[in-house]
């Protein structure tokens, strides 16, 4: 499929490829979760104000172990928030991935692009008013919701600088925070992934949208051949500029415009020129990338 | 020094625990620091959209290598942006914990609590208009600093979800926040270190303050002795609430209240109620949180 | 043009309807900014509480009159911070509407849209490594200056509770707040002002988009036609529906797909159905809303 | 009672001005708040994209209206975001005056300071684990709400930037924050003013607060009297500050200390020392704060 750089055509990327990214991340994201959850499922028994006054620490041990919790190092009356504001904003960030994957959905499902499409229950309405219409709802949703945790994980930070022992200001916020945060990611997680699931990906379009621009999406390559030719850089910008301008004009394809241009054909020659043009050969290391990430792929060379 | 929670006199603390408790927060907010440097300290060189088309992977690592950077494992234009909302997050989480420990220095400062003082240069002036004042102005500072870290980093937040193969949205705001909030993280770490290393602790108004209340402070203890002793916990805590309000009503030192008691005398003996005021047995377990962080303490048995 | 809701085709509107939501709303955010403008400009000489012990306040009221300031009607050390919190908040919602403009320009302008364009320089290069492509930049640039005043609107909101007649907390946070908001403002809607004086629409392209889906777009039309002759609305609704499908099946113009369906014509007949497909009356009450707004437009009589 | 600016003991006030600082301020809010909710209070009903195709504007004024609602001027499928950021953001604002009021009612209940105390049920217990407590928790709660309102108006912020004629991004955060907002505002809004109502003024506590430092809190006037006869304003800060030290040290009152020293003893003489310390005197132009807001009060003349 095309890659796009500003919502502009770019370079050809695959589709595999956008997965993995989202998927590294989203593998990021889990890695920061967990260690977060880690961080913040201490306990404490140390009394009133933490010093252990009246009862043991190892009473506090015992406690905390049967309960499947850690022990705090340092407390007073409470587990200290720092470790809380961490668990929420690894929520918000968690959500901003989902939100980048959702908004990246949306993208490919406006009507001029058309690549992907959230699943669609048979007989669902697209919208009362317009029949033909089908909606990207499920990533708009959760669009919105990385709003939240991005607003609930503010709120978290201003918890940590409680006064002396502690004081209770944090409560209000975390009764409402707590649950909400922890619910909305989850929900959004198990939307993503239903979306994710049953997604309709739509190759034809990918490979039209591929053509829209008659190839100029290769002249990075070109450009690249004129310059290890021999052409000073400069030089064949303005070449490739000027092929780009004319096959635009003349609505015809960008290896046509090269091949028409003598000094293009001249220091490059035709195979050269379709060589450029070449999707297997953009796509040669992309495996590596797949390789890196621990997906197998087996019987492809990943030459590098 | 006497404990708060709420704002309110609560039981005895040391001010080592206090301060323990800061270090162990800072040491977690380093290591998140440090994870979150790590974690942003990686490059790519995989080409306008991330296929590698026209630079091996190889070349990459030598490149990220030799700038002591890490390799991204699955890029686009551009290293994915969680990383970097990751590390503002680690900063405004940092910054949380300056704003606790300036707050409540803030709170020791004040003229009714008076036990510590930030440092105050000689001839330096506490105020134009009122010759008598010192006032804590660079805690106030590390106060506001923390505001401006939460920002930037709601901003880092906003940063991830760009389209497809990179939009540049987010550079106008990394400019901005990826200098101001790691030169204010620095700046108010070494304010921080220069008020806590020269601070002014009066000890004797921790003292004073300590007994501020008459010794009510130590009434949980009394109400454990009274269970100890076989009382059933709400009638003991009946007796205390008369004893403390006897106290006050004659202005007496609350262990005299309870030795005028005939029943909680009766129950406890002189020298059990002259137990529960005894400080060293308050703070008898402290030693073993300071064991627990790594801060060695010579001589003294850890009785737990 | 085409209008669009969830990203997906729905009915067509006018550009310059689009624009004129875009003025009405940039009106309400200079309407709000005046306010807090106004709000934010007071002063105070009333002493270091608030008392004006040691200066009258006739001379409060002449100092802030000759600096062009209100006077504030209840001041402590300062003047209220709630005041500054407003405005910053203005200079935040201002930013969303700025964004919400550059993320609209930067749909219009992505490659399968191309309806507008930033203005270009002669000359200027698009991307150093392909040379096909015209980025907007300036829109991109926009939508992350409106990230940063959000941000610096949550330190504005939390400099409001300040201690007692004052604490110079909220100094640090308007140090870097007040010029970077201000200027960066001021920046935005500079640089939006230039992108949208010069910008480049192409009429051709919003033409073709128009009519991408084959005219399904004016289905809500052919449905309420429908009803309006007396069908229920559920069987116009599924009538429409199998038109559509017939229309995208066999790659016929969705009005073509109408007459073929028996029903449909015969309950509406050829002139009925090409009613529905008519721009002009599509359009006929948006003049309506220019008169709302204030903006002239001669001749066209307003039929509402 | 004592001001305190940085939390230091600085001149006297009164706890009306206090009061009516915060009466000022909260009718501020109030204003923003009716103000943002006319704003808010609009309706369209323009079609799906806002141009009127089906449905003439007559239509919507007349539902409008008789929903007790504004038209919106142009619209597109929905009335658009910058009026819904606004109101939120007065809602946080509003949040973030009762934060004030709430920590300083909070700083006024320490122990140390004991000015006021929140209302207390009788019978209702302090602490579990302590007796003799009374936490300000109601305050402290007022203190977390004022945090939940900020990460709102950062949702809402978001909200504003939509797709084209309406994406539906802004639905799943309306859907949490729009009643969660407004029931914790409102929620917040009886608290404080249940809690205001019933504020236990502990007057013996202000007036020994107002003599801790002996005096040294009218060294301003003491400062400006000095100047007032002629003295360099240098010299007599040097004076004031030699016998601020003396009385310190000696642990006499201020005015003794004065006295005591010659070259101020002959600068002013023992009237217009007395005088300084005139609380009367300190307070004269306190009534003209009450009359610029508007509350009456009779008899007494305001000297200005």
């Amino acid at each position: 499929m095309i890659g796009r750089t500003h919502g502009i055509h770019a370079e050809p990327v695959t589709f595999g490829l956008v997965l993995a990214l989202w998927w590294a991340e989203l593998g990021r994201q889990r890695h920061r979760l967990e260690e977060a959850r880690r961080e913040v499922a201490v306990g404490k028994l140390s009394g009133a104000v933490g010093t252990y006054a009246h009862l043991s620490p190892r009473i506090e041990e015992k406690v905390c172990a049967a309960l499947g919790l850690g022990t705090e190092t340092v407390s007073n009356q409470v587990v200290q928030r720092d470790r809380h504001a961490h668990f929420f904003c690894a929520l918000a960030n968690l959500g901003a991935t989902i939100e980048k994957i959702a908004v990246n959905l949306r993208h490919f499902q406006r009507t001029e692009v058309g690549e992907t499409r959230e699943p669609f229950a048979a007989g669902q309405k697209g919208s009362s008013a317009m029949p033909h219409k089908r909606n990207p709802i499920g990533c708009e949703n959760l669009t919105g919701i990385a709003r939240l945790l991005r607003g609930y994980a503010v709120s978290a930070l201003e918890n940590v600088a409680l006064w002396h022992e502690r004081d209770i200001s944090h409560s209000s916020v975390e009764r409402v925070i707590a649950p909400d945060a922890t619910i909305l990611a989850d929900y959004a997680m198990a939307r993503l992934t239903r979306i994710l699931e049953a997604l309709q990906v739509d190759v034809r379009r990918m490979r039209e949208n591929l053509d829209l621009l008659g190839g100029v999406i290769f002249s990075e390559g070109v450009l690249l051949s004129l310059v290890r030719q021999g052409m000073e850089r400069q030089a064949a910008y303005r070449l490739i500029q000027r092929c780009a301008l004319a096959a635009q004009e003349q609505r015809i394809p960008f290896d046509k415009a090269l091949l028409q241009d003598e000094e293009v054909a001249k220091a490059l020659g035709r195979d050269a020129i379709e060589n450029c043009f070449d999707l297997e050969r953009t796509f040669n290391r992309v495996e590596h990338v797949f390789a890196r990430i621990g997906i197998f792929t087996e019987g492809k060379g990943s030459e590098t």
